[in-house]
């Protein structure tokens, strides 16, 4: 190929949007880790799998269907409707240099994201089976018909100005609201809540794991918000990663300082989704915010994913990992904080209450829509194949009853994981197949 | 440095390839994590030091001696003869505009991922001294001189047409066949096989670290197949990156349904090992095919990884991550498949049977080199310096036998892992030569 | 934004520094787990959370301060004064394309490594809330005047002529002698050292883990080299990322060598830490010498090191992951190695001995300001608010005695970790409130 100026620019931008999307990639490992420790040690594999099935059949989903409906010919603003089973063509034209596939790699991340979010607050009690289906149409359809309302060309809530610029709304309060409404068609973890109200310490298992797996997260916005740019060119990407890291810290820094105000000690959980929090309310406003509203705006996620967390537990919805108050509180805080913050339309920088009003307006459209799209699949599946398994197995743990393996073989739990080596474990493995010949 | 074209061209396609080269680095962390999960504690340590080797030694090799036989100038279409201790200068003229030294690191890291593959399967019974000097040569000899055949200036196999873009024969095939030959010389773990034939379950320890391992093995996949490209300003990176990704879904996706049907559960080790196996067998051909293909080629990966774990199972080839039929098996099926599914020259695209025969020639010839190549030397130190640990030392576990350690210093095993804090514990840490004195 | 080639090299130069700054937050994943790991796992919460408040409080000291403080206008060559609560503008004039946004958040990746390296020295006896406090300070005063000193516009040691590429001096050496004020200040931890002088072993409880920060640490040193160029259009870049690699291959090498003929054994925390240690050492001179040179720097260090941890254990200051030796030796090692092997001016290379009596210098200076600052910030809040928890938390261990919460709540440890699910067990964990209510 000749080196032009076209031709640099177009390389840069795909380079720059490569390199975002193997980021955000990155962040199922995070996603997974941190839904792992989060979670007890006898549910671990299974929640490890099911982020392993948003990446492989949820993939496939995206590529098959998702894309097309997101990003194809515009239906009345409503959805796209091309470039099925994507093969780099046929999709509306794109408002960037970026290659089409560069493209579709780093939505379908996205997309991915949306579908893991959902995993961790049913972690401990779904089925194995119907997750799959729902990672699958999550990607194929719930999200991909939000992302094209505020995303794609045509798109309605685009049309009219929502601003949403790496997806507080469109992934994460779209992936937190569709997280509350599996967990109330679920309910609550056997154990969980005690008849005269009260709730049951249920305490992860592993939390340097869920702590890696929050670095992880975060080091996978380093992609998330800058890449949205899709340009390397773009020299906001730099201030965009900048508002983001803020956002971040100021959200751990609040977690930490709030709980120990409240319960006396700095709650390692909380510190860790007090950052995350940031991390999601930026999400929006990334490009629209200066660095001290972006540290205003992490700082009140910080609180906000508390009291959420609080909250939720309250009127027992039951959410191992704080998913509902991470995505769904934080994101929609983000998405609001765009119309008071951005610096051009803002109602605290003078830009009046338009913006405002669009971006609740957007914001509510799209956490309906994921949540009454969720609501139906869970409340299908529950109604045929059933998406809770039985407390029997719920008391065994999933990894035993819907895989055949423990997460730490070797390890003694107490009474919690009575797992004995070798001889009676009914293990799916290979090497048993071979023992049984 | 003035800004112009050229120049600009030269930085943006060694920026590109220096960030593969560190995904592809990163992949070191996900072997040891997926390794160490997938064998059991007591041998933890040694297998993740093993890595470490390859790391350490290992890229020595390559620097002092592997990279000149790789891509020195050509002898004979056999191997390179220039550019030891390579200073930046003296190899063969490159075909790309990349820094000499990111072309060297970026290759050093696929030198270094041969001889790790190689560290899985012989887990849990090698000794550690013959294993560095096995590492050694296996990034200064055996690998570059299979890799100056395909992919060197005037290399045979590359003057023949052969198409292999990323190594799916280079690598993993050849890390692959050399790790059967490694494990037919080196005999199974003790107590794996009993005389009746049949196999025991010897379940790994820590199975979201494994799985944490493949989730860094995929992201490293962004920079090993995108990255071979060698150009940022090549947009097929884009659709290389598609490739490799829809692969490993289909693989990933395939293991499951395929462990359901056969097993009747989903099998992790086997949901992991299909996705890596998809990624194995598209790395051959990942810029020759198209995303359709992709799918294919990454789902038949994720049978026949199942089915090859079986099989080298049934024959006593006691592998215990599942490397010789993850990179032998699908890194041979993937060489194959560049023949029948390349866009340009493949039997099913109408391109005829002449590629197909150069790669089925081209796989055999790099699986035999690496086949004899390892059991040629693993051979050698067995008659020589002795390459397995005493049933004494195995059963008590090599991080102790080798390395005076235990993995979890505090944590009760069952009877496997007899360890107590403190007193009679023979470590060799600095702390207890202080003591001693 | 039109395509000029300015444009395009800013943007090149742009994508660079992002992509290098994302590689070195990573590494706070990486001391994290490294740190855990070498630790008990009584105290990993806590050290976990407090490299999470480098990353936040710490940042956000950077961003009000510390940015300023090294990069604003020079005032007589001692300190910055200009940019504070940065906001894109204002500091001195910088030498490069980069986006001042992207300049600042990589600077600020380096500020937050400085404080985290003494986190691992101070782990399992140092309270929480002194620790938020020093890590502030560390970045907002301590580290960004070293810094200005050597890198910034009129720094008075940059203007000398000092080399310190990356900082061996301005962020290892600074954090290595900062970290052993702290451990002078604090004293050992309960019953490391006997009466009889001799000390006691206290293994680390997940090396697996310590290994996985390790690789996460190497992975991110391709970016904190070579992005240290802020150059995309610089190929030095590429043998900057060599050098950087072959050091930490040697130091790693050597550490395996040097500990099996010192204890009969390779030990693996001298493995990792001589590995840690070789790229340390190189960070100064990474552009400055060749291959042959960074194998020679990096095998120094991997011997250095294990005699550091050695010695440091000597003289009882308790460094449970040895970060004095890794970061204050064999980063003064590094910071002098220049003086000896710069192509240009190193002793050994012709240059005579003046640049080495400069490294020398500014070493100095940079360490016992760093020491000193440490030592003070230590000593004060040591005579109010106190530094150190009570044997009795001590030996209950930080995460319950700080959080409220252990780190692996379902494992039994030896009498070391009694944690009983459930019931008596005194969390601060939100549903215990609901609990409560």
């Amino acid at each position: 190929m000749g080196v032009t100026l076209q031709n640099l620019a177009a390389g840069l931008d795909t380079v720059w949007v490569l390199m975002a999307a193997a980021l955000v990639w990155f962040m199922e490992a995070g996603f997974a880790a941190l839904e792992a420790g989060f979670i007890r040690s006898k549910n671990s594999i299974n929640i490890i799998m099911k982020v392993f099935m948003d990446c492989t059949v949820g993939l496939i989903g995206y590529w098959a269907v998702g894309f097309a409906l997101m990003y194809g010919a515009d239906r009345m603003g409503l959805f796209g409707s091309s470039g099925f089973l994507f093969n780099g063509t046929g999709i509306a034209p794109l408002a960037t240099r970026v290659a089409p596939y560069a493209f579709w790699l780093f939505q379908a991340a996205f997309a991915v994201a949306v579908a893991t979010i959902v995993s961790g607050a049913v972690a401990e009690r779904m089925k194995f089976g119907p997750y799959i289906v729902f990672s699958f149409l999550a990607t194929a359809v719930i999200y991909p018909v939000a992302g094209h309302w505020v995303w794609g060309q045509g798109g309605w809530l685009n049309r009219l100005g929502m601003l949403d610029f790496a997806g507080s709304a469109v992934v994460h309060a779209a992936g937190g609201w569709a997280s509350l409404a599996a967990v109330l068609v679920l309910g609550p973890r056997t154990g969980k809540y005690n008849k005269d109200g009260s709730a049951n310490v249920m305490p992860g298992h592993n939390i340097p794991l869920a702590a890696l797996g929050a670095f992880i997260l975060w080091v996978g916005w380093f992609g998330f918000n800058p890449g949205s740019a899709l340009s390397g060119l773009d020299l906001n990407i730099a201030r965009i990663a900048v508002t983001t890291n803020l956002a971040a810290a100021a959200g751990g820094t609040m977690g930490t300082l709030f709980t120990l105000w409240r319960y006396g000690k700095p709650d390692p959980s909380m510190i860790i989704n007090g950052a995350l929090a940031g991390l999601v309310a930026i999400t929006a406003g990334a490009a629209y915010v200066g660095p001290g509203s972006a540290v205003i705006i992490g700082a009140c996620a910080g609180v906000l994913v508390v009291l959420g967390v609080e909250f939720f537990d309250r009127v027992k919805a039951d959410d191992p990992v704080g998913a509902i108050a991470v995505h769904g509180v934080c994101g929609s805080f983000g998405t609001i904080a765009v119309g008071l913050f951005a610096e051009k339309g803002g109602l605290l920088f003078g830009g009046g209450i338009r913006q405002l009003l669009i971006q609740l307006l957007g914001l509510t459209v799209v956490s309906v829509w994921a949540f009454a799209g969720s609501f139906t699949v869970f409340s299908i599946l529950k109604k045929t194949v059933g998406i809770r398994v039985s407390v029997a197995e719920e008391t065994e743990g999933m990894d035993i009853s819907e895989h055949g393996v423990g997460a730490y073989n070797e390890l003694v739990a107490q009474g919690h994981f009575p797992l004995h080596l070798g001889g009676e474990l009914n293990l799916t493995s290979h090497a048993l197949i071979s023992k049984a010949e």
